[in-house]
Parts: structure tokens; sequence; C-alpha cells
């Protein structure tokens, strides 16, 4: 039988990256396309403590629960944002099985089809892909390094009257950029002006290389100053600081957006695990979560700084990138002429699987941007990640050589 | 600001049911509300070592994993299922967080506004608030003990169309009845007939009173003497048979089914708790769960057992239920005159939570319906429940004389 599939499911394509993972587990690959964190940096020993204590405390921990998630972890959660700046209690959050079903989760109370969400260009593809699925449509708010363009970003309110603004300003995803304090305080206020709802996804917020010189607060906090419920949703998750296995991330928001989605949620899943959401309760009763964060970001930072070093020593001709300072990954600019597509296929040729950036763009892609992830290799494979992606190159080179050589 | 909630949301009430478990929260109430299994069953320390087993294994287990799920885990279950005559693989398998989303999945990726659902009369209460929440339409098809009744489910295939017909013909929440073998194999012949899905939601399946006088096979199971792909969309779950906490519950369908609800699924949340899914494998690896299902059944078959004897020595007019032969619940049939949400307010008076058996209609609701569980309150509190659902029932009875005196 023809299967009669919804428009979800039809306005629902396997993700790019999705794919390209499945092409990055060929044997001998080295893939730098995923955004996975180092294995070596998940506290193995801390959490398996942390599920000891939980099945100590009995049987209570297996049964069924609460749809906002175990209300002491949201306590903790809490009590780290207020420490960190961010105005938060357990009552305006509700736990998730990570920010991917944050994200879903607030488009699924927002969207309706034909309804605008306006986002970064570039931003995050499986965000792109959520809000696609609702057949909403995205626009692209024109940036540069330090985040939106308040008169793009004012223009395309006005024209589009969007239902939500999609951002990830600290370390995005995917060109590891990070705004401006005042870009940050401008999408504040013009949201709060034209009455548009700010989704800040913040996963990576937290592994910061040079802490000290970052002034980066997160425009929850700003959004604070205004009276009344908060106007942005706040969204973050332990994937990149504690393990993506537990799958538990966080909504801070409105009580009333809490409410709403806790309902969404309750018909999507009932509750995440809660098993998950006791060890990191647990966890973090005894875990020095900060000094563990500091650990990773220096770990990242290195892994960063010999990535870079080893490209910059190859000297590729009009191929540059950004120095992030925080996240997990470096945004490519190649030569105009000089495809990201073809190069991921002649990478996969090489053995090194890097992603393309033409899905990172809500309208007209860029070609010539690819992302690589620096966090996931093992540093002693970088050398040999770096002189794939070197022979990559090269056979690009030869490839349009022999083009012209055809052509003449 | 007033926040545009969509369709979505705004067709999401609060589950009725969940609102009651809230009320069922107030101290000293006794709930036979929500549908949760005893927390005596669970295999706290079988669990407890296969987390152990799964943390001795290393890191990988807290990195991000394939949507699907953990393979070796979908394979045992494949396993398990084939060994009871329910033909199975992994690769037609995505495991989930529990069968609520297995449930929200297969409506987004078969749904759109206006589709038409057909479901049982009365039915799984969650189930029908995910189809109104994708904005499609239900249906009840007339239903006796022994199921979906042919003429109406073919009278009404032909007249709406559906996208779907969703059943839970084993100890069917909320009636407990069990479809007959010549009702399923009818309900497989039409839906095939006219070219429509069937999701089968098995939760309840393996706890069997009675095991060896049923003759229920799964509707898969018949489905398979067709050629080509299921026509079945077969969900179970570890909620009843290990613990619910675990969150982990699958589908197994035809491959395209799998493959676009795995879509979906990324989209929703990544995937689900890796960890948890690897602590059911090394569980399943070791641990007797037919062993341990027969526990549960027998100690549940007594809890049912206590709890009608109690209510029969009650000898409430007019009041029936049904004598079920696996699962949770009991379905009770009250006078035409006294409303179940009623006797729901004065058994809140007398702290004894009960559901008004209303929202499991998908048309006119029986007003004169209720459900309760007999698995999850402590046995010994059982003649106190009762005594209480006896005052429930004294205050109604009392009201009823109050009316008619006012009305003399």
């Amino acid at each position: 039988m023809n299967i009669p599939w919804s428009k979800m499911a039809l306005n629902t394509p396997s993700s790019v990256v999705r794919d390209m993972l499945q092409a990055a587990q060929a044997p001998g690959m080295i893939s730098l396309a995923g955004g996975l964190p180092a294995q070596s940096s998940f506290p193995l020993e801390a959490i398996r403590v942390a599920y000891e204590k939980v099945f100590a405390s009995g049987a209570s921990a297996l049964q069924y629960a609460e749809t906002e998630g175990y209300r002491p972890l949201r306590a903790k959660i809490a009590e780290r944002l207020e420490s960190k700046g961010i105005p938060a209690s357990p009552d305006h959050m509700l736990l998730t099985t990570g920010s991917q079903q944050s994200i879903d989760l607030v488009c699924r109370i927002l969207l309706d089809p034909g309804d605008c969400v306006l986002v970064e260009s570039p931003t995050y593809l499986a965000a792109l892909q959520v809000i696609h699925s609702y057949q909403a449509i995205s626009h692209g708010v024109s940036c540069d390094d330090e985040g939106m363009l308040p008169e793009s970003l004012e223009e395309l309110l006005q024209l589009h009257r969007p239902k939500l603004v999609y951002i990830n300003p600290t370390f995005s995803n995917p060109s590891g950029k990070v705004w401006s304090r005042e870009r940050r305080q401008k999408a504040v206020d013009l949201c709060r002006k034209y009455g548009v709802l700010i989704l800040e996804d913040d996963p990576y917020g937290e592994i910061r290389f040079n802490p000290e010189e970052l002034d980066a607060p997160a425009l929850t906090e700003l959004d604070a100053a205004y009276e009344g419920p908060s106007n942005v949703i706040y969204t973050s998750t332990f994937s990149k600081t504690v393990a993506p296995g537990l799958r538990t991330g966080w909504i801070l928001a409105a009580p009333d957006i809490v409410k709403i989605a806790a309902r969404a949620k309750q018909g999507a899943d009932l509750h995440s695990s809660s098993i998950d959401q006791r060890a990191l309760h647990a966890l973090m009763e005894t875990f020095d979560l900060d000094e563990h964060i500091r650990g990773i970001s220096a770990d990242y930072k290195q892994r960063m700084e010999k990535m870079t070093e080893l490209m910059t020593k190859k000297v590729w001709e009009g191929i540059s990138w950004n120095s992030p300072q925080g996240g997990m990954f470096l945004w490519l600019e190649l030569p105009e002429s000089m495809s990201a597509s073809n190069l991921f296929t002649y990478g996969i040729q090489e053995k090194v699987c890097i992603v393309p950036g033409d899905s990172f763009y809500a309208g007209t892609p860029e070609l010539n941007r690819m992302r690589i992830n620096f966090t996931h290799t093992d540093p002693e494979l970088l050398p040999e990640a770096v002189e794939r992606m070197d022979r990559a190159i090269k056979r690009w080179h030869a490839s349009v050589q022999s083009d012209a050589t055809v052509t003449m």
C-alpha cells in the first residue's frame, strides 16, 4: 500500500548531517562531522556513583513521575543558573530529553503552518528542520561576527511578523561566534518592542576558552530588566557539560509557556527518564561541575589550537577560519569557486568527513562554507585528519585543473 | 503579551487524569486513579546490577547514539517477540521513550488536520489526546466484550476513510477486555481490505492472570499471513514488565514506517536515553524476565481478586464490573442515573480517587462508567479504599435523596 504520510512527515527530510554521520561510520574514516563531545571528558566514575545513589534510595526512582521533571534537579539547575546571573526557579522550568526536544516542544506549542521564524544566518540545521517540519517558514537575519544586525532584525520583524526568533548566541553552531553584549541587548529590546518571543538555545555557553574575556550575558538575563513574564525561552542541556547519553536538557521560560510545553510533553512522552534525572541530581550534589567544565574547556581549547596550527601550516590558499572562544566548531570559508559539497565528496574518498555549510541557511546558502568539529576526534589523529583534508583539497584543485584542460 | 499559541497547543488540553493525579497527591488520599504498576514489582537489585555493567563497559555508553536505539536491545526484544510468535527484526524496530512516544510519533507521521482515526469505544484517553492534538478526528467503533464489532468497523472504514485504526486489544485501558481471536482476525482482514493501517498498542499483553486460557495472538502476528510489509504498527513497552522510570518502549512496523518515524524522532529528541537502553539490554542478558512477569501477574491477580471480593461484599445496588484476565484495571458500570463525575467528587471528599469514564470516549461518552486501578495501592490499604468508595456512594445516594426532597 501507499502509506498516506502526513505533511509533517513529508516536511521532515532526513538530516544531511545524519546521513553524513552514517557515512562517517565507514571503517577507517576520521569524522570531523558530528557535534560530539570528547568521550574522554565524560565523568564516568562520578556518574556511576550517582546512579548507585539513586538505586540505594529505593524503587520510587523507577516509578512514573511528573512530566515537568524531577523537582530537586530543577531546583539544582535553577540554583546554578542564578549563581551565573540568570534569574531562574524550578517552577519556571521543564526538564526535557535534551535541547532537541526543547526546540521541538517550543515549535509545537507556537507554530502553525505558514508561521514565520527568524533565525541567524547561518543557524543550527536541526532547528531549521524542526521549524520546517511544522510547515513554518524560516527567514535568515543578516549577521556579522557580533550577532544579528539590528537593522536586519527590525526589518524582518516588521515584514514577517514572526512567531519566534531562534538564536544560538554563544559559540553558535555552526559559526562558533559569540554575540556582543550590545547585540544581545538590541535583540532583547527589539523583540520586546514587537512582542515576539525569543528562543535562546545555549548548549555550548559554558564551554569557554577564555572566560575572563567574555562579556556574554544570556538574553534571558537581559530580558529580566523588563517587567512581567520573560519574553525569552531559554534552553540548555547537560549533553556538553556532563554527557549526551543522559539525554537531559531544560526549558526555562514564563510560567504559561512552561505549563503549555509540559502539556505538549505529556502527549509526546509523559516524561523523560526519571532515573537519569535523579542521577544528575545526585551528581550535582557532590561533583564539582564548574571545575569539570573548566577541565573540558581547557582540553577543547588545546584541541582547537592544535587543529588550527596544523591547518595553518598547510597554507591553504584562500581558505580561512574563525578563532572560536569556546564551543566545539571551526567554521571555514573556502574560495568562492570551491564548493564545500564537492570537498565533502573528496574528503570521503580520503576518509575524512566534514560538513558542508549549505544546510545551515534559512534562505540562499553560502556554498563555500564548511564546519569541522575539533572535540570528538582523538587529538593524536588530528595530524592525520589534516593530512587527509589537505589531500581532499588537492583533489579538488586537480579536478578544476582537468576540467579546465577538457574545456581547452 | 498574549502568547500566540499554535493550533496544536490549543488542541492539547490538560489531561483529566493528569489533573486527577494531582488531586490524588493530597495528603491521606488513596489513589485508584493512575495506571501505575506496583512499586514492589520493580526488580531494583537486578536493575542496579544492569547499570553497573553498563558503566563497567566504558564511556561509550554516555555518548550520542543512533536514533533507532541501541541495536543489541532491539535484537533482544525482537528475539523475545519471535519466541512469542510475533515476527520481528531489529531492522523493523524503533526504540522510543515509552508507548506514549510511540503513539505520538505514529500520529505525527500520519495525521493531518481533519484526518480520521477509528478507535475502540471506550479507548485509552491519552491516545485520544494525541490524535486530537494533531487536529485529527476520532470516531468510536461499537464494541462488545470480544472487541470491535466487525459491521461497525467496516461501516466506519467505508464512511470515514480513516488514516489509522488505533486499538488496545489485550487487557485494554480502560475496559480491561481481551479481544477474541476471531475479532482480531476480522479487524486485520478489514483493515487490509480497505488499506488502512492498524496501531496495535500492547502495554499490558504480558500481564496475564490465566495465560493457558488465553487465545489472543497479536494482530501483527495475524497480519503476517498477508504478503508484503506489515499493515500493523505494533507498540509495547518495558513500563509494565520492568519499570516505567526507564522510559523505554518500541515500535515494530514495516521498514518504511520505521524509517520515517525515526526521522520524526530525530527532530523530536535525537534519541532516547542510551544508558537506560543499555541497562535494559544488560538486564535481559541474565534476568529471567518471563519468570519475573509471571510473578507480577500472580501478584496483580491476587490484588484484583481481593479488590473485587471486598466490593462484592458491599452489595452496591446496580453497580457491576468486569472480571479482568490481566492488565491493571477494573471497569465499573454504575446505575444509569449515577454520574461517575459526581462520584469522583464524593470520592475526593472521602479521600479516595477514581477515574470517571467519560474521557475515554471518542464520541458521546457513557457517563456512568468508572475506572479503578488495582495494581498501585498497597494491598493492605484496599479494605480502607473500598470503605471510602462505599462512603462516596452513600454520599451520592444521600444527595439524590435531598434533591428529591427539595423538588417536593
